[in-house]
C-alpha cells in the first residue's frame, strides 16, 4: 500500500433540500471537492448510498453520478452498509489508491431521504435492520436505540439528562457549521421536553431525516505535494461486522463492531488509542454517541454519560468529539455521513474549521466511526497531520 | 498490486427460488465456494447487488450475508452499479487482494428477484435507467433494448433470426449447465413464434428474471499454490460509465462504455484482444450479446449477427461466447451475474465445465464483460491459466 492523502473536500447545505435533486445535491459536493483539492482530472468514484432504491427510486448511482458531474466513462461504483457507507466509499477509495491501481479518486456519499414520505423514510431506514426478524416485526430504529438506551441506564445509572447532554454539546458545536442542518443551539431543558419518540429517546435525542452529499479527494502524496493544496494522510482503515438482529447479540450495552474496526485500523495505523486526539464519532442517537465512546475504548463502559455532562468531549475538552455537530445537529443524510466525518477530521487537522469551530491546540491525529444499521457495521479511520 | 487468484467458486441453483430466502441464497453458494477452495477463513467480503431494497426491503447487504453466513465481524460490503454489480464486487475483491490489505476475499452476488410481483420488478430493474429522464415517461428495459435493435436493425440489416440464433446457442450450451434456470434447447422458430415483449424483441430473446448467487474466493497465487486445488490468475480488470440516458448518446448501435473498460482491463493485463480466446457478455437481451461483441471489438460492426449465424461464437466455434448459457438461459439475477461469469471462465480455465460444456482445445485466456442499465456500466476482467 502507498501512502493515501485527502486533498480536497466538499459538501452540499444538508437539510430538506426541496429544490435540488439526488444527482444535483451531487454534483454540489462534488464539483466543490475538485476545485478545492485543485486536480485536472479523477481516475474513479467511489458513491456511498444508502438506499438510491427506497428513497429516490434510483441505483445505477454510480453511473448517474459519473454522468451529472459531466464524467461519463469515468469508472464509478456505489458501495452501501447502511448508515455506514460512506465511509465504506472512504475505505475503498482509499485501498484503490493505495494499490496504484488509481492515482486520484473521489470518496463521496449522497442521500436524498425528504422526497418520500415519514412512513416512507422509515421503512427505507428499516433495511438497514433484519427485515426477517426485526422489521416485520414491527421494529424501527428508534425502537431499536431506545431498547439500547434501556439496558445501558439499567446496567450504569445512564440519564435522560446525559443524553441531552450530548444533543446540547453537538448543537453548539454545529451551530458553528455552515452546512449544518439545525445551525442553532439547544438546551437540557428543552431535549428533555422535547416529544418523546422511543422511550427514553425523546426526538431532541434523534438525528434528522436529511437530503445532503459530501465528497473527498483522495491521492498520493506525491500529488497531493504538487497540487499545494493542505493535505492530510490517511494512516489506518478498520471495517467490522456484527449480528444485524439486535436480539442475536450478547450485549445490548456495547457495540462490539465498532471495538474490532477501531482496533483493525490501529493496528494498520500502527498506533495506540491514545494517540488519537479528537473523533467524529456515528451520534445517530444520543445513546449511541455515549455506547460508541465506550465501545472504542474512549472511555470505560458507563463513563461516557458522566464525562459528557463534565465537558470533556466538548470543542475545549479533553477529547472532542463531533466537533461538526455530529448527525445530531449537522444532519445524516445516510449514505453521506461517512465522507462528512472524513471532511470534518480533515478541516480540524489542517485548521479549516469554520467560525470558531476549531479544536484548540492543533490536534494532529483524529479518527471517524461510521456506523451501520443498529451497530452490525463499523468503519473506523484514522488521519493525520501530514 | 500482488497477482491474484481465484481458487474456488459455488453458486446456488438459480431459478424462481420459492423456498429460499434473499440470505439463505447467499449462503447457498457462499458455502460452496469455502468448500470448493478449501480456506479456512475470510479476511473481507464483497456483494454485488442491484436493489436488496426494492426486490427484499433488505439494505446493510454486506452486513446480513456475513452474519448469516456464520461469520459476524467480517469486514462486509455490498457494491452496486446495476447489472453490473457482481463484476464490481469482483473488481473490489481482486483490488483489496492485490493492494496487500486482505490475503483471502469473498467476491459474491446476489439478487432475489421473484418475491414481488412483475410490475414491482420491472419498477425494481428500471432503477438502472435514468428515472427523471426515462422510467418517468414510462421506459423499461425491453423497451430501451428493443430501440437498439432498431437501431442497429436499420444500420446493419441485423435481423430477428440473427437475434433468435444467439438465444438458440446459449440454450444449447446452458442445457448442459446443472444451475441453469431454463436448461433446454430452443429453436429459432420458437423465438420467431413467442410473445412479443418490445418489438422486435421476443420474450425468447429476453434473459429471465431469477433468485440465485454466486461466490468466488479470491487470494494470493502463494495462498492459492498452498491450497492445492485449481486456480486462474486475473490478470486485469477495467470499468467505464457512459450516459445513463440512451438518449444522450451520439449512437445507439455501439455500447461505448464496453469498449472502453476492455480497452483498460487488456492495458492492464499487458495483453491484445486477439489474444482472448473465449469470453461470458451480458446477454440481458439477444442485441445486447451483437452489440457487445462489437462494441469490445470482437466482431466489426454489424457483424456479430452473421458470425452467430455461421456458429462462429459456438461451443466449437473460432470465438465461444457465453459457454454458461449467458444470462438468457442460465438467468439473471442481476447482482450474482457478473460473479457466475467469472465463475465460468474459470471452470473452463480450469478444465472444470459440466456435461459437455467445456470449449475443445484447452482455452488459456478469457473474459468477462458485465453491463449496468442500458450500457451506462461496463466491467471486464481477463483471466489467465497460472
Amino acid at each position: 500500500m502507498r501512502d493515501v492523502c485527502i486533498v480536497g473536500v466538499g459538501m452540499s447545505k444538508w437539510g430538506e433540500v426541496w429544490r435540488r435533486s439526488f444527482r444535483q445535491l451531487f454534483v454540489d459536493a462534488a464539483s466543490v471537492a475538485i476545485k478545492d483539492s485543485g486536480v485536472d482530472h479523477l481516475d474513479s468514484l467511489y458513491v456511498g448510498c444508502m438506499s438510491g432504491g427506497l428513497f429516490a427510486q434510483q441505483e445505477h448511482v454510480g453511473a448517474i453520478c459519473a454522468d451529472y458531474l459531466g464524467l461519463a466513462g469515468l469508472p464509478a461504483m456505489r458501495v452501501e452498509s447502511a448508515c455506514a457507507s460512506g465511509g465504506m466509499a472512504l475505505r475503498a477509495a482509499y485501498i484503490e489508491v493505495g494499490s496504484g491501481v488509481s492515482d486520484i479518486v473521489m470518496a463521496s456519499g449522497l442521500e436524498k431521504m425528504t422526497d418520500v414520505d415519514g412512513d416512507g423514510a422509515t421503512a427505507a431506514l428499516a433495511g438497514a435492520a433484519d427485515q426477517e426478524y426485526e422489521v416485520f416485526h414491527g421494529a424501527t430504529f428508534p425502537g431499536l436505540y431506545a431498547m439500547m438506551a434501556h439496558a445501558h441506564m439499567a446496567r450504569y445509572g445512564t440519564t435522560s439528562e446525559m443524553l441531552a447532554a450530548v444533543a446540547v454539546k453537538n448543537h453548539k458545536n454545529g451551530a458553528k457549521n455552515p452546512v449544518a442542518q439545525y445551525p442553532f443551539e439547544i438546551t437540557v431543558e428543552g431535549v428533555l421536553n422535547s416529544v418523546m419518540v422511543a422511550d427514553p429517546l425523546h426526538i431532541l435525542d434523534c438525528s434528522p431525516i436529511t437530503d445532503g452529499a459530501a465528497a473527498a479527494i483522495l491521492t498520493t502524496e506525491e500529488i497531493a505535494k504538487k497540487l499545494g493544496k493542505p493535505y492530510v494522510k490517511i494512516v489506518g482503515s478498520g471495517v467490522a461486522t456484527d449480528t444485524i438482529a439486535l436480539a442475536q447479540r450478547d450485549d445490548l450495552t456495547t457495540i462490539r463492531a465498532a471495538g474490532m474496526a477501531a482496533e483493525r485500523a490501529l493496528r494498520m495505523a500502527g498506533k495506540k488509542l491514545s494517540d488519537v486526539q479528537f473523533a467524529e464519532v456515528h451520534d445517530c442517537f444520543t445513546i449511541a454517541e455515549l455506547v460508541v465512546l465506550e465501545s472504542l475504548g474512549i472511555y470505560e463502559p458507563g463513563k461516557a454519560g458522566p464525562a459528557t455532562v463534565a465537558g470533556e468531549t466538548s470543542l475545549d475538552g479533553r477529547f472532542p468529539v463531533n466537533p461538526s455537530g455530529g448527525l445530531k445537529c449537522k444532519g445524516h443524510p445516510v449514505g453521506a455521513t461517512g465522507v462528512a466525518q472524513a471532511i470534518e477530521v480533515y478541516k480540524q487537522l489542517t485548521g479549516q474549521a469554520e467560525n470558531g469551530r476549531q479544536i484548540p491546540g492543533s490536534p494532529k491525529v483524529g479518527m471517524t466511526h461510521n456506523m451501520g444499521g443498529s451497530g452490525a457495521s463499523s468503519v473506523v479511520h484514522i488521519m493525520e497531520v501530514a
